[in-house]
């Protein structure tokens, strides 16, 4: 952190809608945070179940793009782990070691990475092929861009992350 | 980027042959070329079929090779979805809803790449691993390398992924 | 490299506890190593598993931490693919192509790492999470350590991967 030229700065693809790897993304954001970094996740692909609101169902045109939101629900509540998962007994197990080890939830988390000023966007390009509309997702999302706000945004800084 | 000192350079290793993935990496090599960063993506294990012709058996020695070969057989128009993959149908859905939102497919995706100077590298090491001979390559791939050459790369610029 | 701003730095967040990823992390770490830069792993969640002694049960409380200690055995013997793994049949072939190769083991390619003054750090908050204790990690491991051990280091170099 010697280097002057490098602002410090952090950005997070988050790729991954399983549960380990949003929450690895979270702890390295709001860490990152509190130490002064600025972050920027951004939420594509299956990572937009992240900040998909937990209620209500998407609304769907046709057929197959419905059956897919309804397989592909999304929702912080419904992430299955990458791993072990078991039909979603590996993941209440790992939710349970996770309160009994202090770790917070993926919504606490994320409530925490909001108050410290991570900026989290979605990514334009994934909600058209996932057929996700703007009205499903949480308000905790800043805007929604494409790949061209990443790259301006990694450009700044040495830490990005591919989760 | 107005750090004069490190240039404008992406790396991306493509380690995951994942037809998502696989996109997502290609997305963001296209969209970096296109604003003038230079890019290169290394090619390795699962990956690499990403850059296996899609005709043509692989001519591979030995039983446990040959069906290794068989069930990995790759070639873009074989690649599975990371979830949801169905036995194939999630990859064809998927491929449906990437046409309807006029996302290019992974060969548009190459060419593309191709025509705006991205550098493709196929990782020597795993090539061996993997039985995967020259000649079944893709002329897309600029040359074949090891990890020096990776690493010699990724330290030039600051966006280096792992996808 | 031109810049000397920036230490030539290498920082791996093993994340992943599949065989063929922690092989690409290894390969890059001792790579890297070789070529003089500075190189810090991170192993966590199912990353831990690779840092795991071999030998030995973990002493773990409660019935579900035993089970799942029990199901998520770790060692660098028991890493499975992220692919076609089918029962370790997969694994077993993947590490006798590997040997046919040239390619060093998990275990030959950490102490190739730890020969090198690869930086080994298990994170204490997976730790607590996947219940496992500073006993039952290999002698490998320098230190257990946080996020933002991780953030210090990472901020240092540019090439910053989550494996």
């Amino acid at each position: 952190m010697s280097d002057e030229s490098a602002k410090k700065k952090v950005t997070i693809i988050v790729f991954s809608g399983d549960l380990d790897r949003v929450m690895a993304a979270f702890i390295i954001a709001t860490g990152a945070a509190s130490m002064g970094f600025e972050v920027v996740m951004f939420f594509t692909f299956w990572g937009l179940n992240v900040v998909k609101k937990n209620e209500g169902a998407i609304p769907a045109q046709g057929f197959l793009r419905k059956m897919m939101s309804r397989m592909n629900r999304g929702g912080t509540k419904r992430l299955p782990l990458s791993r072990m998962d078991m039909y979603s007994v590996g993941r209440r197990l790992m939710k349970r070691f996770m309160r009994q080890s202090g770790v917070p939830t993926v919504d606490e988390l994320m409530a925490m990475a909001k108050s410290m000023g991570v900026k989290m966007i979605a990514c334009t390009t994934s909600m058209g092929v996932m057929g996700v509309p703007k009205e499903v997702l949480r308000p905790e999302v800043d805007t929604v861009a494409g790949v061209a706000t990443y790259l301006g945004n990694a450009s700044e800084g040495n830490i990005n992350l591919f989760i």
